[in-house]
């Protein structure tokens, strides 16, 4: 599982390289139930990234995907992302959401909001790499 | 009506079908009234295929009619499913949610999320079996 | 304003008029503030239909406008529609839904699900028909 | 910030701007956090126009973007709209919502729904000529 020291620091190596890449972000960290286990919107990011990363986070826990994967496939089928975007509670299908893999067993997941497409996953990179 | 005994027969028999396809499914039962009368999530399955199941036996239940049905007409019809998914809560038009039928009447649903379209189907199928 | 004699003849005339088109519906009358006055589904209507009536006489009341029309802006343009249909709480964009104006004040509205969208409109105006 | 005093100023310039217009609109402001700050919706508003101008302001709020700009974007992208319509909650990407900025700082928004989208536009603009 993701202890609450691994999250703190997942969030902080997020939250370093957000601010390299001069952003300011909003970083979510999900355990194995879905559930928020740590969090931070930092100074001047928007309030909506504060949704975004959450629910980005949510996708993939719940899905075991990448939500990059998730924008792809849904961008590629409307009717298929309007079925799944309002009967799916939570979800968000833009890209800055991955699973997070102990021993190879879904545990979690990170996400991010604050900059364009590649500058989330870089940040989101930060995170795992937190990963052992 | 789908007694208690009943709907534990149609998730244990949807479980084993599951287990025979190699997949970890979740399996819902909804009675008349749309509302949950017996549920199982299989150990490994996607947290997400807990709402999807529930939500494709809502759906068949409320509409009288095969959510499989539901998603080819929305798919051919995205502003029709767009109306109906924004508008219709607790719904799902994914395939693999089946009306209950007992001497004619409709008297619940089976909802089942898992696998591909046609292994969620064979899992309902064998649900419905247990249906005298 | 629409009193409660007034929403129970509509409720009574409606019901009426889907008996001799041979189908069950759900009826929903609702107020100047959009919410329900009177409403009644009839055995062997779908579950469904209580939610679709509802939503389609809460749309009326709220814009002033009949659902078929929001249908056919609605199906003419899908991104509007969605925009709609994702930001106006409790709406349905399905015809069956007319405000009631009374002295030329919109003063309510009635919704109705049970039958295809000629024949809900039937009942529709069935409903208005009790309106001095 | 924006102050009571200021935010009530900016919902009676909007009223006043309405009336000139011949219009009978609701007026939304929201501060720094996203939450209603001032309201009023005049009488003879449609009751879906509180919700809109609600929606629009909080909009402006937690994106920093005016929501004509959201609205372009969205119709020119319905798959995106979509995504962010069913993902992101309280958000209407219709023409009519502006951020407030003072000194250069996001401080909250105004919505406004009751006219066309550029009758809408003039009352939005009489509004935020109140920010000093």
């Amino acid at each position: 599982v993701i202890t609450h020291t691994v999250a703190a620091k997942m969030i902080e190596a997020a939250q370093k390289k957000a601010g390299e890449l001069g952003l300011a972000a909003s970083v979510a960290v999900v355990d194995d139930g879905g559930n928020l286990k740590a969090f931070a919107r930092m100074d001047g990011a928007l309030l909506g990234s504060a949704n975004a990363a959450r629910r980005k986070a949510y996708t993939a826990a719940v899905s075991g995907m990448s939500t990059a994967k998730w924008f792809d496939m849904v961008t590629g089928n409307t009717a298929l992302g309007m079925i799944l975007g309002t009967g799916m509670e939570g979800v968000l299908f833009l890209p800055g959401g991955e699973p997070v893999l102990i021993d190879g067993v879904l545990s979690g997941a990170v996400g991010v909001s604050g900059g364009q497409a590649d500058q989330d996953a870089q940040i989101v990179d930060a995170a795992l790499a937190q990963i052992g």
